[in-house]
């Protein structure tokens, strides 16, 4: 994934607020990635527990420590916390702090694989929306083979309207463009059926949105088959159906190739052949890892959020927050809020 | 698949309705799955132009003949037709005739691999729905490793409201217990979230539902990734939801299988390794191909009505033909109307 090193053609160092204390292995793996990923091109600002953190960066050089940098923030919260009340009740939590950052232009973007709910939260409570958009939207990139397909909603608004969809379509294209570098991004409606006329209530309502706004690429609806299939290049779908579909998807692919080391550790044949294709198949498991386009992107709000897997490895973070600094690079935010602006209804 | 094979403990023999004029292969292979499937406990009556089917039957041995009847039909509805229209005007297609065999007793149950469109509108209008069903729902049973798991509503109804998703679970149970054997099959509805306050208005309000009811073991929710693990034995969802996560689950384990596929077959290691492999990995195909329990079951109408894959073979109009028998045998749309009326409101 070299591709994910070059921080675009901005000059000047981004900067990318790490919730240091949130997730399963943290502080360890969180710091461990914003090591892996700090340079020339990208500061790193650790939040979280002082202590914890120097710990973690314990043998780390000089030249790498000028990119990192600690914040402090005493409070943690947890992944079985009401997301809400934990933001309101832990204004010095790592999460916090960490989105105050960018509200106070310290930072671009924030990278969190803490408790999902508790990060979206506090970005629409300390960053809030971007001018024009009504809802924002959870945003996945599908390592589907070929090409990645950018998938939205994935899980922010369990219940929508037809105009919300226009909007995901709206973001979802400007992040394909300039984060996956997709000139003309097509955007696909999810329904269960090709034809216009196929669907709930709330899709034949976005189809004829969708079919008349000027700025998007729309190829009309698509299909549960096509999403990985590379038919288009954003899905757009409410975010009830997104979050299902994206962690559907996801197990699917697990079970199908935990089956088929199954079937490749039976006979002495069997365990052969699945010995002389193992580097191939790792390099095509490598090829749909959620690790390589890790965590979900929060668009609509002021500033960048990715909320990574609360599993998230040490490399999942470092390509969190190489995607992030590219996203902050290519100025994803502003181009959202032109594009929503130029949409407006005068 | 020999447990396919078992027509249940009823005496007497089973007839089943074909229609023998829908489906991509049809009439040919239509007709062949039932030359298969028919016999001593399962009579099937091949609706359709008697030229066609008597062409498609030569050389059948009379023994076989014995338990195959064609019943004429002169209209044949077409994939692109619009439901609701062609059923009311083709009254003497293959499909409505099928239906009327029902109706009018001489059949238990309807197999098509026609426009599923039009199948559904069709068992509607002529076989109407179960006293005290609001909704039929469309089951499917998915090949998930381990042991099967159904799968309602995949596609009948785009928009519900929460008593639909419980009538759901209620016909799922009894078609779990009496196709599939399950003792007593436990449900899980499909959220975002395994917590009770997770998910959107309708599902919060079915939780409820299904909590309440006395005659359904619910699990609670599931997530996405919970559909094809076997966590639960009966997966209740909308129609919408259901209908794209059934066509994900399909394109997916195709896709990642292609994708093994394609990387045995590049150096001469890996394609070594792919041979050995061979037998292992077409068994595992084998054992989640769709067209073991193909197609869907329309629950809550007066007779089973089996809607079959356009592209279904021979092989799957026969395992379907046994599945409807097998359903007619063990009189599920008997025990899901006594299901529906103990549970009903007094």
């Amino acid at each position: 994934m070299e591709g994910l090193q070059d921080q675009g053609g901005n000059s000047g160092q981004t900067v990318v607020a790490l919730d240091a204390m949130g997730g399963d292995h943290a502080p360890e793996a969180v710091v461990a990635g914003a090591v892996e990923a700090a340079g020339p091109g990208l500061k790193v600002l650790l939040v979280g527990r002082g202590d914890d953190i120097e710990r973690c960066l314990e043998g780390t050089g000089a030249e790498k420590r000028r990119h990192l940098e600690i914040v402090p923030a005493s409070q943690v919260i947890g992944f079985d916390e009401e997301p809400t009340r934990s933001v309101r009740e832990k204004p010095d939590s790592s999460l916090v702090v960490a989105c105050e950052q960018v509200a106070a232009g310290r930072a671009q973007g924030i990278v969190s694989a803490g408790n999902t709910g508790a990060a979206m939260a506090a970005a629409l409570f300390r960053l809030r929306r971007l001018k024009g958009v009504k809802r924002p939207g959870l945003c996945a990139v599908i390592p589907t083979p070929g090409k990645p397909t950018v998938f939205i909603d994935v899980g922010a608004n369990a219940e929508v309207r037809p105009v919300h969809l226009l909007e995901f379509a709206q973001m979802g294209s400007v992040f394909s463009r300039e984060v996956l570098g997709v000139a003309a991004p097509s955007v696909g409606l999810v329904s269960i059926g090709e034809e216009s006329v196929k669907g709930n209530e709330l899709v034949l309502e976005a189809h004829r949105l969708l079919t008349g706004s000027g700025t998007i690429d729309f190829y009309g609806n698509i299909e549960g088959r096509d999403m990985v299939r590379n038919v288009v290049d954003v899905v757009v779908t409410d975010g009830f159906t997104g979050n299902v579909c994206l962690k559907l998807m996801e197990s699917t692919s697990a079970v199908v190739i935990e089956e088929i080391r199954r079937a490749a550790s039976g006979s002495f044949l069997a365990r052969l052949g699945g010995l002389l294709l193992r580097r191939r198949l790792r390099r095509f498991k490598e090829s749909i890892d959620p690790e390589v386009y890790s965590g979900a992107y929060l668009l609509g709000v002021r500033g960048l959020v990715v909320v990574c897997h609360g599993n998230s490895s040490s490399r999942a973070i470092a390509n969190a927050l190489r995607l992030t600094a590219r996203a902050a690079a290519h100025d994803v935010v502003g181009k959202i809020a032109a594009r929503i602006a130029g949409e407006a209804p005068a």
